[in-house]
């Protein structure tokens, strides 16, 4: 289609929204959505996110990027426009744990989850099966501390190949490397099976059974290499009580990290979210 | 303060959003925040909400109404501008049950609901005393078949006395007349005790029990003249199981019914409500 | 194991605990849950659920339950014993929408549903492929006005050779026949696309829609003979808001139907659920 | 009336279930409702409420007891009867921050909070009015660091004076001496501005909003020595997005610290709470 996203981060100063607008109007764009935001209106940082349609803009994007470009320098924007049509390329890494993995295959398949899943990297064969039913390339790349290098090296070089703008770890149980890190920075959606900050670390379902909690929860976050401490991007939980043990809340996590997971990645392929420091601004 | 929304309503059309920014660049406004909504962006209807800050705005709205209303002819729009600072003169109409009543002055003397509370109105004399202990008048208008005329009459002095701009029914168990409700249209907020449309009209906990339904809700909504069908501006529900009689789920919904009219009440307050036909549109 | 489960219900008298819990102490039981419910305790209904552990009862269940029927006799009790070893057989029908289905099938393969699907039975050839694939034996018998007995019919003889004991309609879009539901009285359910009783009959979410309600939401319940009236097991909502669409709702929707089917049908197969008129008592 | 409850807790062995409903039978009770939990059915712990009728029990409770001490001792139970006409006298503590107060007394005024508040102590006299004008007795005690001996003294003498049995921290912001806690074990609730175990300790609000998480949460939880780590009861969040502020963040918390401790004092009210190590066992 001829629909397409605008995400723009620049200091905040009289005249942006009129002087976007106003560009997308002389286009010939129609506005079908938009939403800002400014952490402080007196010198803060202004956040906006648009769709809109051109006819024809899918013949014409290249131009309209460079002319877009003049705004942006002026008003000393971050910004990137994507087309609606064009899906973003998602590696999944996973280790033996399957609930997310499948739930985002699930949705992918049903067309809920528009992306174009490349590739799934794990350090163990348990998924294969799965992954190759629906016709995706698996790799198993086994990770051991002392060939982590090379492993996160044979990582990379899938990922150039399949060209990949997106990785989620799907209870991937490995720590990524600062390095590898940094080269996805806001490009690594992890799920935490805690609500966090509680329970930083492992074993959250067992800590939090041991601490008597009587919700327990899963976050979704952007990876970075502060571990557990990336932006987060959501959290949702459930009600627990002391009839159910460790392994009953494990259960119940599963299932909410499936759809906090879920929906974070959907957030992230429809470009809704903006990364602002630690924080995530979202545009629903 | 110098702040003021501005809230828009008229065909779809392109360059909307580039005439009203600009307009308010042009007067020196920073936008704070924007929202829209395009029923259908084919031909559809445009709904906009802006919140903008001018210096010295309090002391020239008027002009900047004249002003702005050229650009309005233009487009076809509705619209309203309304400064932050005022606030909205409120009646409260209440029968017997003063739950929903003590929830709105306990937020309004917490400073949580930014009202003008002028006076409080009931077919009883029952909250007489909680009413007048926070400072706002009391009027007790019996309401009987024979003589709702007169009622109203007597109701309607007193909304104009008071210069009242919004009316909340805060468990008023009288039907207003048809004449009376067409004078404030989506300015009367009912609370009715039903997730509707289940269980439209009376004794609604006592058809909900009998249903045997795990979850009951309460609808905040805007009169018309069709009973409980008009515009729904915010529901909730909480659940509930088999141990639960009738009189146990009137206590849950009671507590349902106060967070639920608050929040609708604090939504209309805020300008962040447009009535579509049958259908609110909610710029939260 | 040597777990059984002991469901009861009896008119409301002294004594009843007393004599279940002596009784069950004589046979060496270790009571391991335990849950009552009195309707009205002046004669009302008394509804009880109990787990207990008695060493080598699986060899000698048929013994137990010729003692327990003269105490249950002496009470005038409804009342059965069923081993929690002892999976119970189970048959899905489906027509198009998969998503109800699928949900079942995983939560079968995780081994958090803990039953014997026997078979799939569809209207339908769309879900031959993924029931086959997880090795459930799939029968196409496609249903019209004319020779729709025959269908039962042939769906009765499949139900029969597998000795089904709960039908589980997996967003079956065909109304049984009065006959055909009698037989299965408590025996199978099914899930309705919203928030009974609102919005009965067909196309809920496009009333939904045209409503404007700010949730949706989906109810398990019994099949009964009264179209969507029998007792409802589980109910569960969803926020909406203006900016979705009927084909959203739908979307959403699927989800709380996946959820909320899964949720009563374990609830059946774990011997939570004791009919009462026209409503459930769940002991959770 | 003539209604008890029996809460029971002992080591877990067969039997007791019996022992104890064949007693009560004897004694001409009717069970109206039965909850039994064990932590481990292999030489765990046992805990059982039940409430019961007899008729005349009001006049014989004394007996009761007697009687039942000889079923007790044989099975080595702690265990208390309480009948369900005599309420716990209560003390409320508060510091300058009404909300949670406000909230208790509006309940008990409606008749939803069944408890003889006796006494509110506070180190602030911001709630004297609100207290003395619902007719209950309001202390200013002022707390330093060089007499908070001295104050805790005052304060046990109020204590003692109404024969306190529960104390409730509804936002009392001074830490008790252990030697206060000691003689209040399980007596003390307090309500805590986080979802513990997150953000323990000062300023939850303000190191929520710094860590960006999307749900915001507060617990209830009886006092111990270490701080913000005694079992929790019951707790429970909202979500919150990138537009709210720290002190946003704070008036949504109130909210949820409200409803959280009013359900927390219901629960030990009706005897539903039983401690076991660090956690609760809450029959609901």
């Amino acid at each position: 289609k001829d629909r397409a996203r605008l995400l723009i981060k620049c200091p905040d100063k009289q005249g942006i929204v009129a002087a976007v607008s106003t560009f997308l109007h002389e286009q010939g764009a129609n506005i079908v959505a938009s939403n800002q935001y400014t952490v402080d209106p007196e010198g803060g940082q202004f956040f906006m996110r648009l769709e809109f349609e051109i006819k024809g803009l899918s013949e014409q994007v290249g131009q309209l990027k460079e002319k877009f470009q003049i705004v942006a320098e002026h008003m000393d924007m971050e910004w990137r426009i994507a087309m609606m049509s064009e899906l973003k390329n998602v590696a999944i890494f996973v280790s033996k744990e399957p609930h997310c993995l499948l739930e985002l295959l699930w949705e992918w398949q049903s067309g809920d989850l528009l992306a174009n899943i490349k590739v799934v990297i794990s350090n163990h064969e348990t998924a294969r099966e799965m992954v190759e039913a629906v016709g995706i390339p698996f790799y198993h790349i086994p990770v051991t501390k002392e060939q982590k290098k090379e492993a996160e090296e044979k990582q990379n070089q899938i990922l150039k190949k399949y060209d990949i703008e997106l990785i989620i770890l799907a209870r991937y149980m490995q720590i990524l490397s600062p390095h590898f890190v940094e080269k996805y920075e806001s490009k690594i959606i992890n799920i935490h099976h805690s609500f966090l900050p509680a329970f930083i670390g492992a074993k959250p379902y067992e800590r939090a059974y041991d601490r008597g909690v009587k919700m327990i929860g899963a976050t979704s976050h952007y990876v970075t290499n502060d571990l557990d401490e990336g932006p987060i991007i959501e959290q949702d939980i459930d009600r627990v009580n002391h009839e159910q043990d460790a392994a009953d809340l494990k259960k119940i996590g599963q299932s909410i990290e499936r759809r906090v997971l879920a929906r974070a990645v959907k957030w992230h392929l429809e470009d809704r979210i903006l990364v602002h420091g630690n924080k995530t601004i979202i545009f629903e």
